[in-house]
């Protein structure tokens, strides 16, 4: 184990990043929130991904090519991603006390050891082509050749930074010294279809030192001309993981005309694009993000891997110069959008994340074979990128949680955690945070710096905390004004034994979405600290809540539930249900003559969006008619 | 010329049909509305088609087949039923005075001669399949054989209707006769998974009187099982012709099983299911209608073929007791969601039909094929169903005008026209209307029966004119007092030159939609007479009016512009566009601090949905919000 490595972006040497790693395994976390879920991820969700991969052939695969047996090109053709996404989220798990990981370990032997023997002389790797180099790269555009190539090069940088072993990454080095004999300047200039490539090269030269990959990383952005995109648009997937690579590649190059275009997406992104759970992926079709204020709730489709790819996009914006505001729309995401994609148990996963649904089957006589059951998390999906995606994410979250730079110390996420690192001057420090965030805004932080040393320390306020305080060692601290949507800059000559109290308020918040959002108008979702919540039919009688109403006026009382859906803080309030959800008697009237719903007065609760569909089928809803607005 | 015989649906003997048929060809629209849409129809569509067709090789699959050359299966597996509703189209376009009929019948003869050839010597058709039995159906559920067949049938029926040849009709029941050989009771039993052929066979019965056709018919629908669907759902055209289908079952065998559950898919869809356009799909994975209330408007899916099947399906359902809803939602599809799948001269078409957009292109940086231009009519489409079966429909157009019963005659839609037909006696009669319908509500009906003759006249009062009136000979009815949503009878003794004067207010209405509709909240549709009105940039200096807001108390004034897309009745009032269309500075906010859009004064003016996209690249918007409900 080398903890010291397990940096997820090593932004170390970076010359455009102010922030500096602190790496996955020197942060522990303890008994809050994330290590619950990440004690399924490792305990359930890894061991049984394993499972559903060798079922599916991923490992089967590898044998096969390595034996010289045709290629198997009935499997999808980027099949081998998720067996390297779930040797990243192995390689990660190790960092954890569980038991289960001597059982990961072997199997990520087993699966080293099933991956290696199929690598060609020349280095390059994948199933579905094979090792004739007549069928490589036919179809770049389509082919998924460098997405595989690049989960691959990512896998191998994991897997030599927790355990120290070369054998994955020389062979990365192998594939990526090959694929610069194949694209650059003078040579093959397609673009790749599906980025993902461009963040493992730059990673790779982070982890080499070898100019040539970033430069390689630098050619295919490029050829894509991220630089010079004025919207965020397309599949969602793509676009995420293209600007986080992109992202990268500023962080090493610095060239502004990058940021600038990086902006535009991002901003673009936020300001149109971007669901309240923090998901992106407004249409089925193309699985894209669609056009602006394209968000519909039932028919959302705000892919669980797309979720994540602007976690990875916001936290590489994060490094440039630790702007509250990308760390903002991460925590978004985090609690949200991303975690709606795994059951609490850690074993099922939603592809397709909507923002309210009617908890029934959905049939079609003339395509029998596309009823859609109630729609509920699945162990796996014939595409199944999203499973091990969530893992691999889970698998790391440590290293999300606080960065360095020269100046201090940064806490970006708050939950039950213990920090050991070094500052940037090498004076070795704990930090140890000790709350119950999400639920409750009151975070301690115990400083333990080996020697009395001046630094900055920057906590992270939430956007959503309009008045948090703070005291230093139980005392205002002068000078001390938290805003929200800013980081707290704290300096002073800290001593082993301070402690901080943060206080970040968590009202209970009616948002509302720009009047061009078509689907939202009238409505609110209903945000507490992060956490978006939602109402479920199985809280309220099965009633269908897509069509229930929120009373303003009486408040919404958070209630920490310890024996609901693993822990959670609910909101009790009031409204109305429709006293009868038959059809109307007729769809459109003239203004006026409409006969108000009949509504029958409720209580009504609401549950953490990410915890929904843990109790059956159920309808939902994240955004709720207020009473006024159209009884 | 055989226009005695060319009814579109002919009931004239069907045991459980009130209505029976007055033929196309006895109906001769005469400077209206209509005729315009049918003039370019005939004189540009039609041709344009052919060539179209020509140049995609739908006749020359046919000659291959003939020549024993392999079967082209690189094309649509459906491309034979392109030509077959071509043909139909062909066929009542020579019922037309056009110049153009010569060479549209020259046109068809060529594609008949091409198609017969190709036939089987056991009578089986397809061009896809060939003729090797082997080959044939084995996957009923997708390969539109049956399908296929059932427009080959229909054309045929068409074309022995309006020329009296019988070449084709023979050909097609040698082809219906082998199917009764395949399918049926102890024979192959999977139904059919696009509909189609049902209609047909029932159709082919009516022109033959051989009972099989109609068992096979009924054996077909009770394999899919619709008289026990309680919902209307799945791919929107197969769903509406298969309830076209099952009600042209229900006429000739009366179960009321059938009728009741043709009930309950109708309710289901007027009540859940149905654009305010008579459009329906609300969604475009699986050309679906969705689950209630799914109505999005930018992404409404909404095909013209679909509109189009449900005008087939409420003009059998008239035909059971003359039941003015039925003819009420025909009219509502018919001017608006239908017409909107042509331009006005005729040649170019849509498939998909959204009840909003931004008028701009779409891009994809990962599906550069993918890119959406500017969304306009094109003239044909890969898989080009909608523009043959516009055609057809706008050729057969008169059939729908008018029928006869027991007791008298009916006249369900109103423009220019003359009716030359007999009453249920034998009695001839002549029916002229005089109007400038749908602009104006007054239409002035002679009615000349060769001799006096007591009968009823049924006169279509629609639901949207509350407050209609009526003269008879220039003096009140006596008991005749229209009500809004039913057909008025009056009973009498009709004289030569009996004047019928039907007034039908106009007012301009706002509609409103079920609160359960989330995309409709806090907007109105616009509707005057049959008509449904939308916004369109170019008539906003260019802005983007889905993101208008209309000013409810400045009245909306109708004003008929004769130079404007081909003379429409506009609607001009006024209201607000955005000041500044650029991004909000934050999609959410909490509730109460959202700045109001910063909007300016300006006049609205409204033209006919169906005529939208005719003045180049626009925005546009059924749907706009009232000035109270979202500033």
């Amino acid at each position: 184990m080398f903890p010291e490595r397990t940096a997820v972006v090593d932004t170390t040497r970076s010359p455009y990043a102010r922030l500096r790693p602190i790496p996955a395994g020197a942060v522990r976390l303890e008994g809050g929130f994330w290590q619950a879920r990440r004690a399924a991820n490792t305990a359930a969700g890894i061991p049984q991904q394993f499972d559903i991969l060798k079922a599916r052939g991923a490992l089967e695969n590898f044998r096969r090519l390595a034996a010289g047996i045709e290629a198997n090109t009935e499997d999808f053709v980027f099949r081998d991603s998720d067996l390297y996404k779930w040797m990243e989220a192995a390689a990660y798990a190790l960092l954890d006390d569980d038991p289960q990981t001597a059982v990961i370990r072997a199997r990520l032997d087993e699966a080293i050891d099933a991956v290696l023997p199929a690598q060609g002389a020349d280095g390059y790797l994948n199933t579905y082509f094979g090792n004739d180099p007549s069928r490589r790269f036919h179809n770049i555009a389509v082919d998924h050749e460098l997405y595989c190539a690049g989960h691959f090069i990512q896998a191998a940088i994991a897997h030599h930074r927790v355990t120290g072993e070369r054998r994955l990454l020389d062979a990365a080095i192998r594939f990526a010294d090959y694929l610069t004999t194949v694209f650059g300047p003078g040579l093959r200039q397609e673009p790749p279809g599906h980025p993902e490539i461009e963040l493992a090269l730059v990673e790779l030269y982070r982890e080499t030192g070898e100019r040539r990959y970033l430069d390689l990383a630098g050619f295919f952005l490029e050829r894509i001309g991220i630089a010079d995109f004025t919207r965020f648009e397309g599949h969602a997937v793509r676009a995420a993981y293209c600007a986080a690579g992109a992202t990268d590649y500023f962080l090493e190059t610095g060239d502004p005309r990058w940021r600038d275009g990086l902006e535009r997406q991002w901003d673009d992104m936020v300001r149109t694009k971007l669901y309240v759970t923090g998901g992106i992926g407004g249409r089925y079709r193309g699985e894209s993000v669609g056009t602006a204020y394209e968000l519909p709730n039932q028919r959302a489709y705000a892919e669980t891997c797309a979720a994540l790819a602007t976690i990875f996009w916001n936290w590489r914006l994060m490094q440039i110069a630790g702007e509250a505001r990308y760390a903002d729309e991460l925590e978004r995401t985090l609690y949200n959008g991303a975690l709606a994609g795994v059951s609490l148990d850690g074993t099922r996963y939603f592809y397709v994340n909507p923002l309210a649904d009617h908890g029934q089957a959905e049939g079609d006589p003339w395509y029998p074979w596309a009823r859609r059951e109630p729609y509920q998390r699945q162990t796996d999906f014939p595409c199944n990128c999203c499973p091990p995606n969530v893992e691999r994410f889970l698998a790391s979250l440590p290293g999300y949680f606080a960065s360095t730079s020269d100046d201090g110390l940064w806490v970006h996420l708050y939950d039950a955690a213990r920090i050991r690192w070094r500052l940037a001057d090498g004076t070795p420090f704990t930090l140890t945070q000790h709350t119950r965030y999400p639920w409750d805004g009151t975070i301690t932080l115990a400083i333990e710096p080996e020697r009395a040393a001046e630094f900055t320390l920057y906590l992270r306020i939430p956007a959503w905390a309009p008045a948090a305080t703070l005291t230093l060692n139980g005392e205002p601290a002068p000078g001390a004004a938290p805003q929200p949507g800013r980081y707290l800059a704290l300096r002073r000559t800290w001593q082993p034994g301070d402690r901080v109290s943060l206080a970040l308020d968590m009202p209970v918040t009616l948002l509302e979405a720009d009047a061009r959002v078509p689907e939202t108008r009238g409505s609110v979702a209903v945000q507490r600290g992060p956490v978006i919540y939602c109402a479920e039919g199985v809280d309220h009688g099965g009633a269908d809540v897509r069509f229930a109403r929120l009373d303003a006026s009486t408040p919404l009382v958070p209630h920490f539930e310890a024996d609901l859906l693993g822990g959670v803080t609910v909101l009790d309030g009031a409204g109305w249900l429709l006293a009868d959800e038959s059809p109307p008697p007729a769809l459109y009237r003239p203004r006026g003559q409409r006969p108000p719903d009949v509504l029958r007065p409720a209580r009504l609760r609401l549950v953490p969006y990410y915890a929904w569909a843990n109790r059956g089928p159920s309808s939902m809803a994240v955004w709720l008619l207020l009473d006024g607005s159209a009884k």
